[in-house]
């Protein structure tokens, strides 16, 4: 049996610099959470409660990728069994304050032209 | 039979305005495609040859999904059989361009700090 040929986008290469940076950045879940570690660390937690949508599953996945990208630094402290997991940007993530800031101020504006409003942080 | 009920994010609405964005410019083919018709207007085939990962289908779903959210205007011209179509950005579309430079600038920093060359345009 043989393995699977690779998709076509990793054969080739992306064809431009916005696809290399969706790729890095990887979805709406990923891009979501780079968002919220913008403004600060965050536990595990907080990161659940912040994206509601996400599934537990997906959550854990999207961050071990943005780890694996060099992207989110993660971190675990307190006895074992209890340890508090904190995330944060690396210094390579904090690159991405200007897409963050922009997609941001689009949703935003978009926000306000067609009347969507947002829950409010807790 | 019932239908399926409908995802969490869409029966919640998005919890913040970057997940808003993601869900309206969609996914990384959509956002390449206007990251080019931020360039101008496009033939259809010119987008097939400058995203050569992209299977025709999924462009043309893509397409139609930039359309229905108001990003892109299609036009199709000449006789029947032989139209010319061509895409551009709306002027909703153009409040993207932010956000496009933003993923531009960093996909290209990226690149040179890892090595990765993008093919040339034709």
């Amino acid at each position: 049996m043989t393995t699977a040929p690779p998709a076509p986008e990793s054969r080739r290469g992306p064809s431009c610099p916005v696809e290399l940076t969706l790729e890095v950045i990887g979805g709406k879940w990923a891009t979501v959470i780079l968002a919220h570690l913008k403004e600060g660390v965050h536990r595990y937690g907080e990161l659940r409660r912040r994206i509601p949508a996400v599934s537990e599953k997906m959550l854990v996945q999207r961050l071990r990728t943005l780890e694996s990208h060099g992207l989110i630094h993660r971190t675990a402290t307190g006895p074992k069994g209890a340890e508090i997991v904190e995330y944060r940007l690396t210094e390579e993530g904090t690159t991405l304050v200007p897409v963050l800031d922009a997609l941001y101020t689009w949703g935003l504006s978009r926000a306000s032209r067609t009347g969507v409003r947002f829950p409010p942080l807790e």
